[in-house]
């Protein structure tokens, strides 16, 4: 009756977080999530299937879709080139699910730039007792490393701002729990439902 | 280490749509929640005891309340006043608990000009069928029962627009899941986590 577009759910964060291992506990779960597939120009390895693991594309196809404008977000590591197809992503949400994307923290900008209306997810580095002990350190240390540290989590906080949620990764269960909590909260947001029940008295009488 | 407020939740909608079954069986679960106590000039009953499951007072002291601005909302009942006392909930949320109110839809109106930093939850009739049910009824209706219903439903789609959630209430169970997950995502939202790691770095250096 309703047609109910999908959410795009972005969950990103400093490196070494632990992006990764909340991705593949959540997906061990039972979620209506569709992993959105990458796309890279690395050479596909024993064992991996085209549209399963990757999406595989020679450098000069990716650079075409780069200057055509159909990645949502791409980066370049040790010579090959990373991204998240467009379309993939647009015609599965049409299809009414949700999309999630694992990145790092600049191709989440980039999203965010084609894609303001996802729900972007900071994933925080273990504990704030962490964040505390790693800006002080033993007390020990040299002025210039603790600055150097305060500098490093007032970079990561401002990164934050960005995003719509920040999930603490202090336990995994309790991380995948909070994103699966966002998941289905944001199902339940008025602007989305709203416009859904206007629908319906539109299209009844 | 940190000190975080609570925050105030607004379960409310249409009466009869089932706000209090939804309030019990979440306070029959494992909850931080902290239910508000409301204020009433109607007679205590056997078994009933003061500040458990209303806080008694009489008119005189009611209309005192009412004019000192001591009511985030209030409502007057078969000649009885009922009302949420202002400090209990602002006390409550101070001392770092959420507070869960259950009202009708014209206090929760009340509470959002006071309060509109809380969390809105309406609850919707128990499915979407049901709402076209109700609108066309079984086609044999008059063109002005139709016309109400359509009205109506207008009405509370309307009220709506204030809410920051919608919640169907189609199955007891899947409607306190939902209230569960916002309640769970609020504490995650970027806003509120956000200045609690600026208060870290600013108290530490």
């Amino acid at each position: 009756m309703i047609e109910q577009k999908g959410i795009l759910f972005i969950l990103s964060g400093p490196s070494g977080v632990g992006k990764g291992t909340v991705r593949e506990h959540l997906f061990k779960q039972k979620t209506d999530l569709q992993y959105s597939i990458s796309m890279t120009t690395r050479d596909k390895r024993e064992g991996e299937v085209d549209g399963v693991d990757y999406f595989y594309k020679s450098r000069e196809e990716f650079e075409t879709l780069i200057e055509q404008d159909e990645l949502l977000e791409y980066a370049k590591y040790v010579d090959n080139y990373y991204g998240t197809p467009r379309k993939y992503v647009e015609e599965t949400l049409a299809s009414g699910k949700d999309v999630f994307l694992e990145i790092e923290v600049q191709g989440a900008m980039q999203v965010k730039k084609r894609f303001p209306q996802g729900v972007f997810i900071f994933l925080f580095p273990p504990s704030l007792d962490e964040l505390k002990n790693r800006i002080l350190g033993r007390g020990t240390e040299s002025e210039e490393l603790v600055l150097n540290r305060l500098r490093e989590a007032r970079n990561e906080i401002e990164m934050m701002h960005a995003y719509d949620y920040v999930v603490v990764n202090d336990e995994v269960q309790r991380a995948v729990d909070k994103v699966q909590a966002i998941i289905a909260s944001e199902h339940c947001r008025r602007e989305r439902i709203e416009a859904d029940y206007k629908k319906i008295l539109e299209a009844e009488l």
